[in-house]
């Protein structure tokens, strides 16, 4: 770097070279040096930068309301705000395996907006005045209680901001469907097998239900999500806090982020552990068991065009294949499949890390958080793109269904109150052996009159209990 | 086997020999025939088979209400009541690994049923009369919507009676340690450096809080997980069944267990998916990864006795080792934190498991509530075992802990607001390297007086936040 | 227990009541007493006792040629026979969570040998004489070098008698099917759409190369595998052990054994480690992965019998439906994945055991290898099972096979090299879009006369490369 | 867009804008727009588009030996070129979540590749003339022989010049500390608990070991990584290409790479399954299972630096604390246990990807590659970065070492064969219950001398087996 590409900062190991254009200082130039594992594509995601942002500014907030000098608090506000905007996201390089505490993104927040709020106030990029990163942008907190807080803001306003809608779409697609198809008799299937007959929008209902079920079962896990490490410091004692400092953080980051974030009943719990991100994201790993089913399901129903189920059509979005012209493939199902397999593989790897917590703190913070903000991602770009390149512009194949439908034995079954369950297995099994329809076998067993039989099997009879 | 021995059953595809001496009829002995895997180790757990007791019986009592004959829906309620008090348990010899979709242990509780309640009416094993297992047994059910219905009846029966009050005895055992050490202050370990202090007691509380949690965690998914699939009878439409008789059983089965089940407001999501199983694994899976941590901190804490950290004395309840004498070990810590690895693979069987239902049913029902129930089990026993043979047993090594407080550089964290981080760092780092005492070092560079140090640097004032 | 029911055994922490028919001492008791958690089906499973067996006799043997008073060990090795033979079963009664060296289950063995050992010696049981637990049946040896000297035993025998030919079984039968069905050409399905056709023996022949595939990788990882602890005893150094007492007993193993087992190279690793069994079982669940893959493909291919895809008959074993009658399901191939999704949780629990070792000691050996055996056994009876009840007995439909490859559009691809893809592509989806044959959308389209179709697009033509 | 900035492209959809200064086509751009899923960070990485580089040079050497216009060819292999050296790789946008076949990657390589090779031949960008994507760049192709190709090609490559190298630089480092150490003494611990004896140089040498099998258990699975499947096109059969081209281009990369690339036995195996992944990633999975042992045991050893065990002296890279002023942690040991954590979730995301083939494909493509090449990636830099700023800097704190070391009561192991177990438990007992050493108490219980103690109990002794 030639002198005027950089300029020179110091922490309490010496001084080191930063580029000139970047905001941040010498413990995240340290850092980069010394993790160069996995590069770019494991820079800490783009959300939990933002929640930085949010968590810096509310400790200004309230950290003047405790004393601190209001000049310095409204530019660290101001240089928060542009971390929060996202217009400093350059400046925030470290990757995930760094410190497992994430004290060094911690570190590079606070140098990025004391530097920031040092320009703003006319000072000299490095020089820690008037804003010093420890002193005044991390003021009564430690890494040890801003990044978990930090996750927790993150995950909870993805969760609310991204994934609940995008399942909300999905919910709503998929319900739109089931009544779409609410007349539509088709054959039904139990262990892949012909089994009796329900409607296409029976069919889909299940889905939706599966989708309602999963907007529940994430928001069940958001009271322990929402409470926040912040006022316990290194250990969770919240030394070099002053009293009340917790509640109060907590308050203005509810009030900055309109969502009901509050203080953690126990802050040696909240640092040492991360079991609210492992039971958040069994949420999310549940949400992914859904997805995969669903979408298996529908790319079986519209498996063809000519050799397969072929009840459904699926939206056709691009060609299929580099060498056979004019297959269309199930893609969208594919990415969602391949986006729960990733999710499911997270949710071991947010587990693992979770369990190896180690007295005061757990240091597999940056690898939790990346893998929670990685799965709510997918999980609603994935449930946005499969509604509206698939499930929106899904059709029914009425005709193919309604001969399937015809040739099933299945529909025997509802004659067991009236024959027994083991006189009707003759009548299935004998029109299976011989390829006949299950009329003529069991007009042949003498059991029914043809005009019997046609009274009493009626698909339509078979959709919902006796009345 | 002598004729003696056996009698002979007949199901749809023959005639089948069946120990004389067993209620089971020809499709369990089917079963046992065609799925030679795995063994005893295998079987199906005996709360599920208590389950069945329980469904079958409600049942009953149902479809005596909607005209079933009185008298054998009476013999009925009394072979199942031998099924759920445990009398029969060896009448139930299937394994796991079976069809999917349990329909064979479905049968089994049919048959042994059926024959337990002929004889009880004085008539001949395996003569299906005058109680059929389908006809009478099994009416208005399917395999496909009774399975899940005694896989949900098992789990939440377990969690309720099992679960919940044991990790309730290990919560407030942990919660007595934490009142019980209040007044020991030791020091904190973060990335296991020293740290500034806590006390003991403080410590622990961190760890009532996870179990605290864990119970509020499982609670909140027994939402979805008191949900009953019955009623939906084959593919979710309730065919063979009248209307009303999802609620009406879904109400009985309350009834009998006092627990407070519901029929599933969708039944094609009842039995094509076990999401609701899924998600409460992902509670047992977070509940596993907290003992994870407070096992291993226990050991830890307790390791020695005269070369490791020495803070805690651990019980000790047996000889530790085969060729060193003497010796004695964590061994509950081991015992609770192999509970949790099997649990943490177990919510990956269950998810794959969950993840791959097919169209009308997920296939996949026998393995997921073994692991369900194992997990459940593992889980409450592991907890008892582990506050009666150590939390409860637990003493303070109150003078081991107190000469490492005193040895630790990091209570320097407390003069931050008096000399700045930049100072304070250099006092620590001086004393790290040569060996001397934080008060020297500190003193010696010339920032505070040896009685300004002794006033300012008192573990006692690091315990909480300033007033 | 009344005084003929019980005797008192004593260990280093005093005297037990133990059950008088039981071999088992103190040791043994107390962990009896100590770990209630999971009761009988958590028992260490059988080929792992066994195991106990055959690594005591090996002791015996080598101690004697170090030694050893040889009546002492004659009476140890005839005690180890009756382990080895299943004989004394009953007499090894705990659980996998107790401590996590195994030792416990350690000294079962060593007391059960040293007591039927003294029987033979016409001595009193509990008397520690003149065969004593520790000093001679342990002799030279710690719980620490024995427990995975046995893990170590099991799981290679296992793995050789019972999964390598299960697996060679499989591979047979499918190998056999994919020469019967050589010359059956059906419509190939990727992304589950049409595509361009191969023989059914083809798709067979995928089968069984994964079946050679999986043969080859689990025995890729035996020369890890069987590498033995044995003479590390505590920690690793071999303290009470003489000079070359390791490779002696590694030999005695290989020889008692037939199998080729070593003394490990470094026995630090081989103590604190399992780093092989997490190997070896990586193997296990790449075998799983294949069988998921394998048996969905089988149950697809055979779903119907009227709805579904039909190419394939599958043997009827059992009636399928408690409510469908007549119905009959692919019951194989759901244990099959069954199986498959256990193993697959099993690894996550191996994985994560295998992690936390600790200094000189892994202690999660129970659990690592009752997961490595279970998945062994179920991998082992679930491919037989699968063989002998499903593969063997599959039959094709050839007429239903024909019909719908003569359907297929994706016989086009075969014309790219004629008209360029994008033309092909025009052909394929004119046919599509008007329901015709390819042949009269590619006349139509100009591109081909009726005969030159005919002659180029012959299915027979499109199973191999062009010569 | 304005005119200037973009371009038309076409497929058999129809038309696209393109930006203009791009090479990729219409099939790519649709791609993107539809595949709106996680985003930049979820690109596929590089390794896998060099790799396309490298298959489609070698596609375009062989095609020429078969026929393709040299001139044709030529452009191709140079435009490849490009692709391999990484100067286009801002060509390649698309994500991991897009169609299950990678089809969309694929087709971007081919779309590139010939607009490169047009603009070399100077042609027109779009025109797909004289060299067409598809039926020049992608001859003798399909996406579903050529993608798995890539994967294999990407993996193999990577493995054996990134992480081999890798692990053999952190087996050195181990190795070198094993032998600098090799004459200090130190306690032993098993269960945490004080042990015998052994020397750091052993306890390193363990480490060293892991690192060896490491090598050898990635390396065991090249055998089946190293098949390729080109050659099989679209369904495995080998339609569109000519007898001997799949040898021949499998020969061809070998012979660019350097690597021994085979053509896949079977080609149907090769496309419709990963299990040579799975497998792969099982030794993966079991070389971050070492990296967590490893890691922890080091981390734990430095504890401190006055309250923890304080056996070693880890470099000191960072400040440690945002709080703290002169912490120092073990942050190397916690990037690397978090790689393994990571990775450890990975192994299940591709197992889970590996399980869902179906039929002639399996369609978890890019979601498999993505991961392996991350778990390479990772493990790889993880493994360097750990040996450069962690391990060869370690240093041994020999006066602790010694200090714990002598206070230790399990040197009485050694005693065994003199006294036996039951009496030396009995010296250890007394010595830890009354706080007095080993010495003293085995004198008080009148057992040895002083003298005779002294000349017995020495830790030098218990380093090996007796000679």
């Amino acid at each position: 770097m030639s002198e005027q590409q950089y300029r020179i900062e110091r922490d309490t190991f010496g001084e080191l070279k930063v580029p000139a254009d970047r905001y941040w200082g010498a413990q995240t130039q340290r850092s980069l040096q010394n993790f160069d594992i996995g590069g770019p594509a494991e820079r800490l995601p783009e959300p939990l930068i933002k929640a930085f942002g949010v968590v810096k500014k509310a400790a200004a907030v309230v950290n003047t309301e405790y004393g601190m000098e209001a000049k310095l608090g409204e530019a660290i506000q101001k240089a928060a705000d542009d971390v929060i905007s996202g217009k400093l996201i350059d400046h925030f390089p470290l990757v995930v395996f760094q410190t497992g505490s994430g004290t060094q993104s911690n570190m590079n927040a606070n140098e990025v907006i004391s530097n920031r709020a040092i320009e703003l106030l006319g000072g000299e990029l490095g020089s820690k005045k008037p804003v010093h990163p420890n002193d005044h942008v991390n003021k009564s907190q430690s890494s040890n209680d801003t990044f978990p807080t930090v996750m927790h803001v993150a995950a909870v306003t993805e969760i609310h901001h991204n994934l609940l809608p995008a399942l909300e779409t999905l919910h709503k697609a998929l319900d739109a469907k089931a009544k779409e198809f609410a007349n539509i008799i088709k054959i039904g299937r139990t262990h892949l097998q012909d089994a009796t007959p329900l409607t296409l929008g029976q069919e889909f209902s299940g889905y939706a239900q599966q989708l309602a079920n999963s907007i529940e079962r994430v928001k069940a896990t958001l009271p322990r999500l929402s409470m926040l490490a912040q006022g316990g410091t290194a250990v969770g004692t919240g030394l070099n806090t002053k009293k009340g400092w917790d509640v109060k953080i907590a308050g203005e980051i509810a009030n900055l982020t309109g969502l009901p974030f509050q203080t953690a009943p126990n802050k040696f719990e909240a640092l040492a552990t991360h079991d609210a991100m492992v039971e958040a994201h069994g949420a999310l790993n549940t949400v992914a068991v859904s997805f995969m089913k669903i979408a298996n399901d529908i790319r079986y129903l519209g498996s063809g065009p000519r050799c397969g189920l072929g009840e459904l059509s699926l939206p056709e979005n691009e060609p299929g294949s580099s060498i056979m012209p004019g297959k269309v493939n199930p893609t969208q199902c594919e990415a969602l499949t391949m986006v729960a397999a990733q999710v499911m593989g997270n949710n071991v790897t947010i587990s693992i890390a979770g369990s190896n917590g180690q007295f005061e703190l757990n240091v597999f913070k940056p690898v939790i958080i990346k893998n929670v903000l990685q799965s709510i991602r997918l999980l609603s770009d994935g449930a946005r793109s499969f509604t509206s390149h698939c499930v929106s512009g899904i059709e029914a194949n009425e005709k193919r269904i309604s001969t399937l439908l015809n040739e099933s034995l299945m529909l025997a079954t509802i004659l067991n109150s009236h024959l027994g369950y083991d006189n009707v297995a003759k009548c299935a099994k004998k029109a299976h052996k011989e390829g006949t329809t299950l009329k003529e076998a069991t007009v042949a067993l003498g059991f029914l009159s043809p005009e019997e039989f046609d009274e009493k099997v009626q698909p339509e009879l078979m959709l919902h209990p006796d009345n």
